[in-house]
């Protein structure tokens, strides 16, 4: 007995949950859970059902196709541990998370290989013994670094690219060779404070709370679709460097969460949105 | 066009979202959202199915009993404005917010009457000119004071009691009356701090989080299905009083907010908990 | 015996909190709280002493005076109840949770009057008795309708203006007559979504988290020291309506507590922030 | 130029904010922070004072003494690096955050050596090069079990034990051995699910919210000084084993924040509550 998760998005239609669910129960899976949204100012329909049983996936596939309208999106994928390479600066906490979490429970992940642009944390990946690629952008135009980092990260073949505190911008061209396959954490709860330093511009406008916020990276800096965010309250004699150390641990554990609902095919990408089952 | 929502809660079977969906389907009723849940460990589906259409529940309900298991329970209820009664003994805080938000959006229902075992908070129901019952609990039986308040109450036919701050224990035989329809607001995260001045007992415990804990009363106090619950972060410079006095923001916000769940029909209750759809 | 609230704001120094108590106790005045605040970075002092006793204003400012540095700040103010005029357009909440507290408990204030753009909330303020002005801004100019709503203020005398959803930019020539006077609630956590419309643009942003912010108005729109802020979580399935609605309980309590705040002489403005003590 | 904390706690009396600071004053000692808090029910007064300068820690208690009530308890600390011993049983969330956190940034703290009554969470020691002594409570009584943990314990003179998910019960006399000097995280929000298993009580209860709660070990179980509580919202859906899993962030969370705060001198214990300043 396997376990797979069918998305569908599609426009919608009258009688789309009981055409899929049909067409599951035809052939034989056993739904365990099945959420749905419609989106009703585009006319929209997302459905993420979660099957429990033996797949036949391309007779599956071609069964939903015939029930669903023409331009439908259907999506049929194993829950099994899916693999990620993880991108750093200099930070640490980020990668410390999804570390723990991977090793010791937590999230369901094989890290691949970690690409840093500065060395300080290959004795963090050391103890883990996961290969970590220090690659320098010191005297590399933007487009020279990714190319040399996507040279080793290609060699992984990861599902994802997870950029725990990575702190460059990436080129549209980097961006579009992993479509919603870059999962950013950003150190402000945006859209407040875009762009750098946010915890000194947090502190500037003297804000009572900060945050951050896990998304897909699109071409537009810092506007790609939200997966999640979180916030803390913080007070007047928070420094900005105060801000940056308590905002350590909700930019963590945003990032672990965006990351376990990516894994777990929980988000599906419409637009600059996401819908989160 | 009218708007119902079907709830089923029934044995889990294999096809079960496919065949009440199709009845749907066959009924020329547009799915608005439909949400499901399986208690895997006991083996019971439940699905809440918003929808669309002309009814005929009659037609509707026979065609879902003929796919549904046998003891299964399905009801098909309409969206349309519920009828309250609010009982309260002296606190002002949960029966006004209630009165704004029926009066000015935010809860869609309507407070057929008021009770309370004090006349304190007849002039805030003055102001709305909905009625209020002075009944004194002074030199009664609980039973008999009780049968005085019900025989008003009936008067109105209440679709659900709300216990606004009532600092009165419901018999058992009271609570039978009217199962699963009585909501009431406990000024603490339950289970912590049951029965009498939680707030008093959270101060001596020296908690550093208060809250609050809307549910249906059963017969056992303060043991009834959850319905909804929230906290606030306090600290060693609260009194008793102020952790009462802050804690009526959460208990007032707790208390709508459930009842606007159990208004809107997402609200199950099976054994002693509650599906929130 | 009284209570009063000292308020010091100053240059940094050594032994300035040594010589302010040190007055207090030359007064046998009791300290029953006190709080203190130092800005590094500007090198700025800030403290809230809380005293009781008999209070000789004049001898007590004169004998601060002489231990503190040349350019302070020294203000000492009783806890009595504050005065206030609320400002309104046409949404009832924050309005009604300000008037049930100052009525049942929560706030110790005197809402003297309230003044509408629009008419539509007589009703409301009706029924606490509470002198409504409609002044309509229809065929008037910005500054000829804020001189008509000022003439009605002005004869109130109040602490406070508190703008509980008037949706109307105020001039700098109002808002330089109320300087820090004037509490106004924003429907974001700012700096996101400044301006008209947060909702509709968090919705079209896709946001996880929705807030409100309490601050003091000043001459730039949205800009002004930031007293209190709260944030709720919301999901793909809220529409911009949604978002609205739910946020209304965030921007009520929100601007109850910095009222609160703000009454207590808790707050203290300095440049473009707050502090809150 | 050092800094250390002073803490006061005594009988609340006139004066005592201007002489204790006035001590410092005559010290030359810079006031970096300075926070206060009188327990009007019992007549009590606390204070933490920040302090930056040359020490004469002898003379500068010789001369509080001169000025504070008689059973006062006055104590000067360095804020240098606290030396800990960190004691586990199976589970890894809660000591790899406080590793990281020592290692890479977020508590300034030594951790001498992990005490394990299982021997799998060796492997995580030595990856950070900490000593990492399995001692099994098999085949010896509570008091056995203890004598031979404090053994070793006792060679690394740490100033806080810190029970990382230690899951077993402490007797008295281990307890007392370590007076407000052990710390614990227990995985829920206390007074709620004292004892055994409780997500699995919350799971039976159908609690919507679910926390964690640190506090000092004294001889009561799950009864010592609380410290620190969070919680998170959770709903129907989760099973007893999704609860545990979810928990875990907060658990680490709690007990990380409630180290710094102790290590931090920010913690007052008394009676059996604690002052957080």
């Amino acid at each position: 007995m396997e376990r797979k998760v069918l998305i569908t998005d599609c426009a919608d239609a009258q009688g789309l949950i009981s055409k899929i669910t049909g067409v599951c129960f035809n052939h034989q899976l056993n739904i365990i859970k099945n959420s749905e949204f419609v989106d009703n100012q585009q006319g929209r329909f997302f459905m993420r059902t979660e099957l429990e049983g033996e797949f036949n996936d391309a007779s599956i596939i071609t069964d939903l196709n015939e029930v669903l309208p023409k331009t439908s999106h259907v999506k049929l994928v194993s829950l099994g541990t899916k693999k990620v390479v993880i991108m750093v600066t200099k930070e640490a906490h980020c990668l410390g998370d999804i570390l723990m979490k991977a090793y010791y429970g937590g999230l369901d992940v094989e890290i691949a290989a970690i690409v840093g642009n500065y060395d300080n944390l290959k004795p963090l990946a050391d103890k883990f013994d996961i290969p970590f690629h220090f690659i320098s952008h010191q005297d590399l135009t933007r487009l020279e670094h990714e190319q040399k980092m996507n040279e080793v990260i290609e060699t992984y073949a990861p599902d994802y690219l997870v950029l725990a505190k990575f702190m460059r911008i990436l080129t549209p061209e980097f961006v579009a060779y992993y479509p919603n396959r870059i999962i950013n954490i950003h150190h402000s709860f945006l859209p407040a404070f875009i762009g750098a330093s946010p915890y000194r511009q947090a502190w500037e406008r003297g804000v009572k709370i900060i945050g951050a916020t896990a998304h897909f990276v699109n071409n537009c800096l810092d506007e790609g679709p939200i997966i999640k965010q979180d916030v803390i309250h913080v007070d007047h004699s928070y420094s900005a460097e105060d801000l940056a150390k308590n905002g350590r641990d909700v930019e963590k554990s945003v990032l672990s969460k965006a990351l376990q609902l990516v894994l777990n095919e929980d988000v599906i990408v419409y637009g600059n949105k996401t819908v989160i089952f």
